[in-house]
């Protein structure tokens, strides 16, 4: 059965997340549920490379999808966007997926970003993509208490109390706070993360960004391997799945 | 009494437009409804720098409220963003105005931003913020076509039949039509516009981008001084108002 690779942006609102779920409408079901109605109603299985929580949203979300059927590429991807209406999902790519590709497992990386937007006043065009601070940000040092997290490390106090992983234990490669007029943008880049990271790590730099931690105390908060050291965890609307890295692209081979 | 000076944001979607109109919730309507619950429920007369059509956006808005009041404009500022919730429309700044300040008279030039995603796959993060073209768009073509439409002119052509402006010559300083990976991106600046001008032109150069008119055709469609010569009417949720300019900047002065 050929194997076909989904590159997805999808806005997070109205969501429960990626992942089925009997209690709401998730991006999985919506999408295996367009695929299905290309083959007369069989169940189509997909398997995505990171299953963002409910209220985040992806820009460069990845999929694989089974599909027993022979279709072109630019047919499957116009088919599924047509289906997939009017849920705020759509296909950006399809391709062939390379022999043995999985998009979870051959992932190598995964950028997420985080937006703020710092200024009094309510987001009224942003609203439900960025998490509203109305207190004046110092990005430079929220920036600098960020590169405290480099590197590898138990990550166990930036990790959900509900994280499934066997181990705390994450390499992150970047984390960059930069300003942008009124926005504040987190860059976090690592080869996976932890349930909720991002958004406990973004929490906490903002803790500092406002004047109420001092920058060393992020680093120390890592080292304390407890969940309660570090800050809250930021809302999910201002996340968003940008990129997923992989040693081979799959999106080269169409038909 | 004291006249403020307001830059505003708003989402237009689910609004008839800026003014006030018996059939639909105006952005005028939730301004003035907010201010007058700062004076008791006194009404309250608000005067817009320009008023954008239903679903346009603005980012950079500007208008005046006379309020029998002495209030600090931060003040003012939080107390209008909090009475106009859960509307998308927000008070970016507050200022008290000069001496004989019109937000609309004194205006000496308004800046418009069209946006259009210009890909196969229909938004789903932008949506209501974008038009969506799929087919790909000659952008180089566009930009040479709108450069005809630059300097004094009788715009007709790009005219809203319903247009109530005395006169249908105005003065085109600048029509820049640019891409940004997806995003192509029109920005329009003129000393004042024609109704459905904006919409008008980009839903004319979008015929040059897809190649179906050649580049010479919006010069003389310009000349023709006839609505039916020149292209359709571009959607509303594309445009958004982003700034207005003054001889004398009015936010200088809070209080």
């Amino acid at each position: 059965m050929p194997r076909y690779a989904l590159a997805l942006e999808y806005d997070g609102a109205g969501f429960v997340g990626w992942q089925r779920q009997a209690d709401g409408l998730s991006v999985q079901q919506v999408l295996e549920d367009a695929a299905s109605r290309l083959v007369h109603g069989a169940p189509v299985a997909s398997i995505t490379a990171g299953r963002t929580d409910a209220g985040v949203h992806a820009s460069g979300q990845v999929a694989s999808l089974d599909l027993a059927r022979d279709i072109s590429t630019d047919k499957l991807r116009d088919a599924l966007n047509f289906h997939m209406k009017p849920h705020a999902v759509v296909v950006l790519r399809a391709a062939l997926a390379p022999e043995g590709w999985n998009p979870r497992f051959s992932a190598t990386g995964r950028e997420y970003r985080y937006r703020i937007l710092n200024r009094r006043a309510r987001p009224a065009l942003a609203a439900g993509q960025v998490w509203h601070v109305a207190q004046d940000l110092d990005v430079a040092a929220m920036h600098g208490a960020a590169q405290a997290l480099l590197g590898r490390h138990d990550f166990t106090s930036f990790r959900a109390a509900a994280c499934q992983a066997k181990s705390p234990l994450r390499t992150l490669d970047r984390l960059d706070v930069t300003r942008d007029g009124e926005v504040v943008e987190v860059v976090a880049e690592a080869r996976s993360f932890l349930h909720h990271q991002v958004r406990n790590m973004v929490g906490t730099l903002k803790l500092v960004g406002e004047g109420r931690w001092p920058v060393e105390r992020v680093g120390a908060a890592l080292a304390t391997c407890d969940r309660r050291a570090a800050g809250p965890t930021a809302p999910p609307e201002g996340l968003a799945l940008t990129g997923v890295c992989y040693p081979e692209d799959p999106f080269t081979s169409s038909r």
